[in-house]
């Protein structure tokens, strides 16, 4: 595709997994990093440069030798990037040295999004380390707060949670001759990761926003996508775009924040290169994050949604495989329960086994997160059950009825309006649609009923059906906070013949619409939900069909009776 | 996961993504083949054996440098096999030398398949090949016959199609020199294949059922799971499980088949390796029958279902990207659009370009095979519409951008009905549903009316907006005549404030659901029918997300500006 040689700084399993993108693409690598490091054991077709991506020297060699040069890790030597660049012009270095240097000193990096309004952590520099500077911090932010190195720091490493002033002396001395900068403590509910691609003219493309747990500040587990709403999704994809919009050069880049318990949510660091919260996208998307960054810094193809989920029901779960803590290579074990594992795949990276040394990783996918978790607690041990005799594996697509979930949701101002709704729990149970049915007042349970409207969807509702009376604002609330489609069936009160109902019901303004049937009528609402599901489900659709005939023939016997009764003894009749 | 190392004889694609699959589970390979093949290019860390797989010395060479020997091809020396078996006892090799010796003569093989009960083509070796003896075949077997090379065929190969006595000095002239067998024409509707896993014990696994369509006798596409009911598909599934339970040894075998007009299912032939048929598992499967030759062969867990296809509604189609026969490396204009395509997969094997040598393959999936389909159509140049521009890639819908096919029909009684419903195709273009929008009056056209309400759902549409004033039937009656949900517009008349088209259309009787909006909102009515869409759609649920939070923003951006001025100079600032 390409006929340019990719020089990558770091043969780590970052770089490994680059490289087998590439060769995927027949695009010549070239690796900088010790002798048989895990990116060079494949790649039997250049001869590699063995040395450290710290050292000026064999930065320059490597230079020599390639036409575009990337990095696997971000603690590079800078000063001799640009210096390469002024030597050899017609080299591409991308992520641009620029922003390598932003980035790999995370004040500069807090400091320069903050310039670009994206929101991070409280934070402040320490230019001169004692335990005076701290405690000032200490009653700055209060505690705990987190003491972190400006440089070097991964993996936990250079961080270091001061959770009194107690224990400022120990800070100290763990994080002695380090440039440091203070956090103020972000209180999370989750931490949330995006990996985003930037072409060269600068457009970007998100994967989907996963979630991360970590394990002694190691990334353990990743969810994709993220156990949040869809909003939180969406505003955790456009927060991560907008802040590598603001970072020069191209290539894939990790985005790591907060999600706080109240809602917010804050940049943690940035990594201008693949990311183990981006390993999911080798078995969960079609395009890897790996090959995604060889695209891009060759400019080649980066189309629109090239980055979703291999399929609208792909979901996945990364677990992290680390070198054990006690025995050697006993974390194979792990592994060895993976491959008994449907489902899930392994992937090791070439390397000797060190206590919590990252030497592989294993992605779990199926139709369903719940799917995922029952593979996983197979995998760790959590239980001994395996996963294999699972059902879900086989089915090539789910039954209607059978599924427990339900597809449409009755809810209803006052158990008072149960008899008008309950024909349309009759018409449900006809079409066999899995449904729920319960009572959700918007003036007296208003915060239940925005509960209910905000998690719908994320349960697997497709539609929801209110029904109320009076001055009835129930369906219309709902509808202002979900995406669904909400149909509402006006409820005749005692007065007004339910035209109060009606007009409360159908005039919403301009933005929000309510699908109102006729005055307590909840048969057609029901009617009107199944055609909802039927427009996509065909075994819906299928049933409507033979409802509307059933319904055609009926009318066409009673005027058969009719016209051989006459009018009148079919009037005795009735 | 192993310590043992694989040898490989035969170093070309299949052997590369054997290589990949390993290296994966640190798993040591070492290839026999040309220098720098394929599968050389990707493993640098063991010390390869240059030669032929046809060639005894080179076969001991690599025989005593692995514990573990198999094949990429069934090409090879068997005899010599034989021999390093008794030289090193300790080696396993599979295949097993029996199965590739049963394998490799086609005649051997289908007589195999026939003790065993296996449907074959009905067919009869020929010992003398001579004018006489093919015409005595042309009267067993009618005309057209295939004439077939025993040994070494492939990619159509050593096959001859004998259409009548006339072309069979020809066809002893095409495969003189060679052993033939002759069989009998099977009139095949489509042609079918299965990859199975055989364990160590004999356990076999088989992959989803997919169907390859050729052209000059090379596989050229592969849809998987294949375009066939259910039944057929089990049918196929375990004829393959049947065939390959009667080879010894263990492995992937490729089983290929033909499904005849009359329903019977035959096979073709099989591979003792990974197979061409088996390509698309690398990215619709979670473990890819590389991976599963691997396991199979060094005796590795293969739980239940491992086979399976990612998730319950992956569809996947692989195409087969062969050298151009004229110029050379055109072919890398179809890898090109690829990479334009999202969930689209470009594998190139390292090869140099020759006219129709395997150069690599696309692997394409998605939710449904339409998508599929409609990726391929772009890739191979049939349509110039790139798919790209899709908002839904990943769902079972059309494709907003370039589909020509409307996901939404908005009617109107009048042409005084525009300024009205105009508002709804703004909406429509705003959240980029593709529309068609025209007049259709229930009195002044009834005929017209039923034919649109009628077509609605088999010309794609999902959903319908009617908009009506005064008597307003258009709505109802349409939603009469479809199964579709029908969303009403009741239009404000010169008289009764448009209370009168209010109560036509929302007072539908049981059974026929009219979702009614608020008078002349026929913006409700457009947003409606795109919840409608997104409660099957993410990607316009993800849209009406945003939709609705910008709204909310609007709102509190006005409300700062109303408490920071004060009412009145809001007032007059108005």
């Amino acid at each position: 595709m390409d006929n340019r040689t990719v020089g990558i700084l770091g043969g780590g399993q970052l770089g490994r997994m680059i490289v087998e993108a590439a060769s995927r693409l027949n695009v010549k690598t070239i690796i900088l990093d010790a002798p048989n490091s895990p990116a060079k054991q494949i790649n039997a077709l250049t001869e590699h440069v063995d040395g450290s991506f710290s050292n000026p020297e064999d930065i320059e060699k490597i230079a020599a030798k390639c036409d575009v040069l990337t990095v696997e890790i971000e603690h590079v030597d800078v000063p001799t990037l640009q210096k390469v660049q002024k030597v050899h012009p017609k080299l591409e270095i991308y992520p641009s040295p620029e922003t390598i240097l932003l980035i790999q000193d995370k004040y500069l990096q807090k400091e320069h999004l903050i310039k670009n309004e994206i929101a991070v952590a409280e934070s402040v520099a320490i230019t001169e380390p004692s335990e005076h500077s701290l405690s000032q911090v200490g009653q700055k932010f209060g505690y705990p707060y987190m003491l972190k190195s400006r440089t070097l720091a991964y993996d936990g490493r250079g961080n270091f949670v001061v959770k009194s002033e107690a224990s400022i002396p120990e800070a100290l001395e763990v994080l002695k001759n380090r440039p440091l900068y203070a956090e103020k403590w972000a209180p999370f509910a989750k931490e949330l990761a995006v990996m985003i691609v930037r072409s060269i003219k600068g457009n970007v493309y998100s994967y989907p926003t996963v979630e991360t747990i970590h394990q002694d500040n190691i990334c353990h587990l990743c969810y994709a996508p993220a156990r949040v709403s869809d909003s939180i999704q969406l505003k955790a994809k456009l927060l991560a775009e907008n802040a590598i919009k603001s970072f020069p050069g191209c290539g894939i880049f990790g985005v790591e924040m907060f999600y706080l318990e109240n809602g917010e949510l804050l940049i943690n660091e940035i990594a201008p290169r693949p990311h183990n919260s981006g390993h999911f996208t080798i078995d969960a998307c079609v395009t890897s994050q790996f090959e995604a960054h060889v695209r891009a810094i060759l400019g080649l193809p980066l189309p629109r949604n090239f980055t979703s989920l291999s399929t609208s029901n792909t979901n996945a779960i990364m677990l992290n495989v680390l070198g054990d803590k006690s025995v050697k290579n006993k974390e194979l074990q792990t592994c060895e329960r993976a491959l008994q594992t449907p489902g899930a795949s392994v992937y090791l990276y070439g390397k000797e086994s060190r206590p919590q040394r990252k030497m592989g990783h294993i992605n779990i996918v199926s139709s369903s997160i719940e799917e995922c978790e029952r593979k996983l607690r197979f995998i760790t041990g959590e239980t001994d059950k395996p996963p294999c005799s699972s059902a879900v594996d086989d089915l090539e697509t789910p039954i209607p009825g059978i599924s427990k979930k339900p597809e449409i949701g009755i809810i209803m101002g006052s158990d008072s309006d149960l008899p008008v709704m309950s024909a349309a729990c009759n018409i449900l149970n006809h079409f066999e649609v899995p449904y729920e049915v319960t009572i959700v007042s918007a003036h007296r349970t208003p915060h239940r009923m925005s509960k209910y409207a905000i998690e719908a969807s994320e349960r697997g509702l497709k539609a929801i059906i209110a029904g109320a009376g009076g001055a009835a604002h129930l369906p219309g609330m709902v509808a202002a906070m979900t995406h669904l489609p909400v149909i509402g069936v006006p409820v005749k009160g005692s007065t007004l013949d339910g035209v109060d109902s009606l007009h409360s019901i159908v005039q919403m303004p301009r933005g929000i619409p309510v699908a109102t049937v006729a005055i307590n009528n909840s048969t057609n609402a029901a009617l009107l939900a199944v055609r909802i599901l039927g427009a996509y489900n065909p075994v819906y659709s299928g049933k409507m069909q033979e409802f509307l005939l059933k319904q055609e023939e009926e009318v066409l016997i009673k005027a058969k009776k009719l016209e051989s009764l006459g009018y009148q003894s079919y009037l005795d009749g009735k």
